[in-house]
């Protein structure tokens, strides 16, 4: 049983059953009848009338979501963990022609608008430095936490007084909702939030991501972008097709609730050798490297994440049962 | 029954099989087992080693490939109707950094040393002028004709002479070889050509094509463009398998052969009408718009290609039987 | 006696003064006081106003001029011998980051509606092509024609027509305006342009030519792009004081009107030898390989065009004593 | 009298003396007799042979000799208060075409292996991240501190150790030499330089920086890159013949000599209220913004540097008398 990424899992049985059934012979590129339903399923998930694209990876439509929102002079600012700094190989960088990231300190990866201040005062306002353009966040985040309406609605409030873009990384947008229990549109338009990269591979989709722009007047530019960065599949309906299953019937949280609960299980039996609060699918655990050994015996595999810690990633498909023998050797350390 | 694109075609059994057999936990992005495979399997198949980095899209391909052939300050020599220049919206420039693709005229498409050297010749040797730094030729090509060994061979010797990076858009490679009916060693490094860019999409595959390095130290940077491009997809032993699926027992060129047989039913039938000799899968007819409005009538869709021609274009699923109906229409024209 | 290009000319003595009257402690980069009178000099200038950044290339000013008007996936058109397609290395590509120059053919590299709608009417309106955005002619240009204000209207509207941005190459504007002798508004906003690299490096200035925006809102940005590209002078004032030495009392014209009397003058004495009218400050002409040799050995230095033809030269400081030995020599042959 | 910046400075009377030698006709761009001597002459300089290109900034220079060390996907180590990363609007990043600026922290802008080292030790070695590719110091640095060779040699050890390409902003090099009053070449190449941007606008110049390859073959490269960016001027003589001014009998050493001297004089006068040691041309002093308006009151200008401290500049032209009041103001503070 693997616990290293939510990327190793399988893509879950109705993404399997809505490939199978895209299997026909259909439109090229995104004028097949799947991709035509994008936007009107999101804009109803949504409550309000966005624009969608689908592009095969989660980097791709964070680089394509940033460009739609800093002119390769801005600068984006963002944690100094965030994905898009650190491992995105400067996709980011690429698909605006060279814009900076501005990077901000803060416990567990989260950025908060005090910390965006502190880095906004020091830039000054002339064509010597970059201008800030756009500000990006990760929900949930790259240790597992979790975005709440009110946080995001005062970067909102931040971005709409700075004239910034907000970008939202939701590689695990599904699992904050899941832990939230709210309205997507809460964490979202609703806080400012201009361009979201909805993932679905992490949690239960084989490919294919959703760049959401509830400004749609940015979609016609970005449609432009894309192709040019190779990402306009010809067979796009596949893509679609799973986007579509995940949507369906509330599938994409009923995934991200399983992962989200397995992850709480391994929360619970690590207790205080958890680094943060296990708030979706990410669990970050203080081991020896002794234990972690142990526990690599017992058959379990996750990332170290240096300095004594180790990283474990739960999914869709891991239930109960399947946690509960990690759950176990994590207590009995 | 469309005939408008070969991207319309839905992915063949083998492929769908091979992709459900994927749906295991494996590793992340390219270190799963499949993706492992792909440089033992493509030595193999071309009797040289060569190192091979899967992409979604042949767009993609190209413009990688071309990246690792061509600095931002080069030029780029293909024929004025190549797919890199005509629709692939500025991808090459894209990854290239803002090369220039310097186009040659030629009968059917076709890229001729003589049509390169008479480009190459207008070309100063200062640096007030981008430097021709790679060629590049479509096979088989956009109108469905095939380079032969010694054509290929021929450009090569062109290339090596004056420096030029040799890359091979062969998103209908496989229809080329299978035209030949010969080693695909010959129309590749034996001939000179540098890079690949290895079609599966539209011969059966759903996503995944492959880029094919002969010169094997170009894999390496290109791998980190390719993370950059967004393209490294996190879940990429869907296409790793598909790949390893097309090139298992030949199925590339069974694939191939069934769609060039369906195509040369089509050329048969439209007899004089044809306006390039029909070698691979794409048939160009002249037809007048009340012509082409009777076959659409019949139930047969197509592209108009301008000027009182149509453009049909066959693909694996196209069985004889499927074919001859339209076969017949045209021959009763 | 030179005649290879205006480029080889020194700088004429109101420059050389205006840059000894700037030698002097002022404020850095554009902040000096010559600096911000170019705006209002200009202004008065055009009848119209206007915002002018200088920078030190005529490259550089095409260059971040058509970065203003084309977006990356955007495609400018211009004749295929305009400087920028043949001698920039690629800079508006640089610059534009990626953009194709889609080129037109023509009579004396001389662009015409009729050229540009032509190729217009290849391009689709979709996302695998570069998009039409702007469109750029040189005046006077390269074969030394000149644009009336009827043929840069008439292109002109086809930009209104077409939504694209006009952008005029004016290295040689002051022999172009020499020539017509009317209002250079007329050839410039009043005809549709909206950005014109005004040159007077080739016309007795030394260093600085001027990006002037007939849309003020396009400056800022490119204010940016300026200092991104490396064009802030620090101590630009150097750059200001020239230009605004140019603009006194008609010093630009008076500067023009010598060279194209020059080349007037060597026009006439190679009558029907001439490639082309002779109307702003280059003559081409027609001449055996021994007719160039022995009008070499007589002092006159000149660059070979191809194909049994030379290009002539003529600058500010060509006067008619200095001319006419080799008009002399030209009849002669 | 003002010390805001030395860029303010007027040019040094050698320097006018070299322009206006240099206004009479020659070959454009490069290839006239001015430019032809720099490779001799700095190579003279440095024993060692190098090949040399003007520009005409210090931003073209630095971030045109980065580009020729770090490609788009690498990463370029820096001083998080380095001019690169906070005063040049990311032309770095423009001319690498997005690589990321990794910055380190350190007293008084310098960069230490020490703080270098902690940096890459973050960096994994895989296709997620920007690979380290060049580290580039200011030498006299922003501060105003000088490293010595024995300082540079350590990091020029570590560039070997990690195969990073090493560059010198040196837009202020004449003042670090001449404070070091060592040998030009132990603070370069013998340290493991490999690019120099070798700055002469802030030391007497008008206009023309020296980009100075120690590993010569990286110039071919770069020379189109100039071109490219708009930077190859076609009356390119007159930058040449300023630099070859300065370098004549010492000249950029002896100008250095006198801007330090009177940096020095007012380093003394402010004592303790120094925040760094005054080595080169640089002084900043804490002072309170009553005693920053008094010093102002007394015709002094200057640029205030934040958190009750400021900034003052000396140059070339001012002599012990000129300084001597402002050094007296201080002191009576």
């Amino acid at each position: 049983m693997q616990f290293f990424s939510d990327n190793a899992a399988p893509a879950c049985p109705q993404v399997m059953e809505a490939i199978a059934s895209a299997n026909r012979q259909d439109r090229p590129y995104d004028s097949d009848r799947s991709s035509k339903e994008l936007d009107g399923a999101f804009s109803t998930l949504f409550g309000i009338e966005v624009r969608v694209l689908w592009v095969s990876t989660g980097t791709a439509a964070n680089a394509l979501g940033l460009a739609a929102l800093c002119p390769p002079h801005g600068a984006i600012l963002c944690h100094q963990q965030a994905h898009i700094q650190e491992d995105e190989c400067g996709a980011p960088e690429f698909y605006t022609h060279g814009a900076k990231l501005l990077t901000c300190p803060g416990e567990g990866a989260k950025l908060t608008p005090e910390a965006a201040r502190k880095v906004l005062a020091t830039v000054r306002d002339d064509v010597h430095q970059v201008r800030p353009s756009a500000l990006s966040i990760t929900n949930a985040n790259e240790y597992g936490l979790v975005y709440t309406p009110d946080e995001i609605a005062a970067l909102g409030e931040l971005c709409r007084e700075r004239g910034l873009g907000f970008h939202m990384d939701g590689a695990r947008f599904a699992n904050a909702v899941a832990y939230l229990d709210g309205d997507p549109a809460d964490v979202t338009w609703r806080a400012g939030v201009d361009v979201l990269s909805f993932g679905f591979v992490k949690n239960g989709g084989m490919i294919g991501e959703a760049l959401v722009f509830f400004r749609p007047e940015l979609a016609a530019e970005t449609a432009y972008r894309r192709k040019r960065g190779g990402h306009l599949l010809s067979k796009g309906r596949y893509l679609a097709a799973q986007i579509l299953a995940m949507l369906k019937d509330g599938l994409w949280l009923a995934n991200a609730r399983s992962a989200n609960a397995a992850a709480a299980l391994l929360g619970t039996a690590a207790g205080s050798r958890c680094l943060y609060p296990v708030q979706a699918n990410e669990v970050f655990i203080r081991v020896s490297s002794d234990e972690a050994a142990r526990l690599r015996a017992g058959g379990f595999d996750f990332y170290d994440w240096g300095d004594g810690a180790v990283r474990m990633v739960t999914s869709w498909h891991h239930r109960a049962e399947d946690v509960q023998p990690l759950a176990d050797a994590i207590a009995a350390l």
